[in-house]
């Protein structure tokens, strides 16, 4: 049977460093689905690392097993673990970073310590847990899951994040920028929408039980980002002119701001962070 | 049996956006052999990925399915396709990206429109047909090539991209840069060359029936670009010194102008689609 | 069976290089697993990839296949290798960059020259070997091992690269940077150690038999590069404040300067070659 084994770090790939968490992954399991989720999260940013396994962990197949390592605690006392969690297994710091997606999943929560040597590598370093600890544990798991009770000792509670920002007040929504894309796509906290016809769009707030479900008109919403403000909520990239500022639902169903064919946050001068607004 | 998914897009790798291509096309064809081609195509930038195709299709296996998410009208009237040519399946939008390569194999092409939703995700997002319309499809030829008609409406013709500059007059070929590489080589449309000797190559235009094929003597060519002039075009890059420009024949056929091991794309300052004369 | 084909390179991965190589691979070996090392070596920087390898071939499967591309003298009279050690196969050209490998597996070597038109794609190209020649023979060693001797004629001897600087007198190591990370860590030619106690260290010289084993107290030594001087070697980046510099021992054993959760490289200039001193 061939698993996946989904990649989520900030290690980039110019090192050695994924390839070598690859070699010992098909040491131990050699008909690994190996996927690269992706690798170029900002350095030590765990929360951007918690929002792109969110939006990439439910497309992949049944028993995927997902090793995340975005670490700036590594040889710290912070723990490695393992979850099992909706017919998936992740691997990862206990940093918060797998808590966006567990949060999602909203669905038991198994938690184990990665603590038994007989699945770890010969020796562990103290500065690349990728390699000597987490990618053996993702591969043992994919190789065997009911291994997954043997990894370590079991974890009442794994650590979680405070939920990106996200309020509601006098028909306005603020959120702030998630995530810049290779394109200059601005992604946003404010989400989850789906479009229920052609101008009527439906939030259903994915981080704050606090803020109400939404019916709100495409055309009439107004989004500000730094002192710039688009009007209406565009389905495409295309419906405006090239190098012109649009707003629409991302493919996850968080708001961005775009450009056709050119990069909103170069041309916005935004950063990870900042505030956004809609004004229904 | 395992096939090869070739995929070609200028979606970057920063984001998770080839990863959850994959983790897709995983779900439908568990043991497909998964290749980038390549990522880093210039954003919307059709023509360099027609070219990128062109010169790696004809390196795949056969059966190899294609997977060319050029796409600066995502979400608008163009149709997404897949074509059956020559042992090979293409998928991507019909705006030509496909068309060199196409051209390149001259043989019957079948193509369908991909609408059917049984082989698409299940909720389609207006700005990712990658992830939606696309890696599903590839998937599906993969798994099952015969599903080829049930994708979807034939199509009696596709989008074919004008070819790149190329013209031939008094004993002159004009042609322009069609990509430049990560060690600053410049590849030029000017081609396909073969060396009939240790002087002597012959030119088989690739691109426009309306220029005759050429023998010509490689010591006595004079390629120019911008200001500069290379004088004869040499077979490797240690025949010139460190440093110094040179001509040559790249690995596909097409003229080349690079430097020993230096960048000669920065110290000529060209871009793409600047001129490049060749006199016999 | 499932083999390990490993590539390492300088091709980048913005062009087709990489995926037509693993095109050509899978024509040949439809199963292999091939596994990116690194393609971001800096351009024609042998000793730098000869490191890579150093640090990367060890944590892959026995029966695993290395194929290296980083070959500035492509076209000209070097040999493309093949070698069989410590049962691996490495593919090359013979310039050196499988020399810190092979040193390191100090075993027996069988070397042959990549003659054999049988084994190479059916037309060779003056500049891209790592298509016509290497990734051929990479995969037909991972189909078929037993073929080695039928690649070409054996060779008595292969170039050996001479080893980084790495000197010791009056209670000082002088080495030098070796590799300069994602993070901006930088690592150095001086090493390997490991750890024997809490604040003990233990040199075994990686390079040279004429350096001495050393035993030296974390505590105590004292890492100079530039003009900034780290006083002791920690276990962790979190041990010192973010942003300050520390030094530790990397994953592989190597004496190593970074900064918690900062650009160390950056902060204090530092580039391949420069020189770092370990006073015990």
């Amino acid at each position: 049977m061939t698993r996946v084994i989904a990649l989520l770090t900030d290690f980039g790939q110019e090192d050695i460093y994924v390839g070598t968490m690859k070699a010992m992954i098909l040491n131990i399991c050699p008909t690994a689905q190996i996927v690269d989720i992706t690798h170029a999260i900002q350095p030590q940013n765990v929360r951007e690392a918690a929002f792109a396994l969110l939006n990439s962990y439910q497309h992949c197949p049944p028993g995927a097993v997902f090793c995340v390592v975005v670490d700036p605690g590594v040889g710290s006392e912070r723990h490695a673990i393992a979850v099992n969690s909706g017919g998936y297994h992740f691997v990862g710091p206990d940093n918060g970073v797998l808590s966006y997606a567990l949060a999602h999943l909203a669905t038991d929560i198994e938690a184990v310590k990665l603590e038994n040597p007989q699945y770890q590598a010969e020796s562990i370093s103290h500065s690349f847990h990728g390699r000597d600890i987490f990618a053996p544990a993702a591969a043992h798991l994919a190789q065997q899951p009911e291994l997954f009770a043997a990894l370590g000792g079991a974890l009442e509670t794994t650590v979680s994040f405070p939920p990106p920002e996200l309020s509601f007040a006098r028909q306005r929504l603020i959120g702030e920028v998630m995530h810049i894309d290779h394109f200059g796509n601005i992604i946003t906290s404010i989400g989850a929408f789906h479009w229920t016809g052609d101008e009527a769009l439906r939030l259903s707030p994915v981080w704050s039980k606090a803020i109400p479900a939404l019916d709100l008109s495409a055309r009439t919403a107004n989004i500000t980002i730094h002192s710039h403000t688009v009007h209406g909520i565009s389905h495409a990239y295309y419906e405006v002119a090239p190098g012109e500022i649009l707003a629409q639902i991302d493919s996850n169903g968080f708001l961005e701001i775009g450009a056709n064919q050119d990069d909103a946050a170069d041309r916005l001068d935004v950063q990870l962070g900042d505030k956004v607004m809609l004004r229904l």
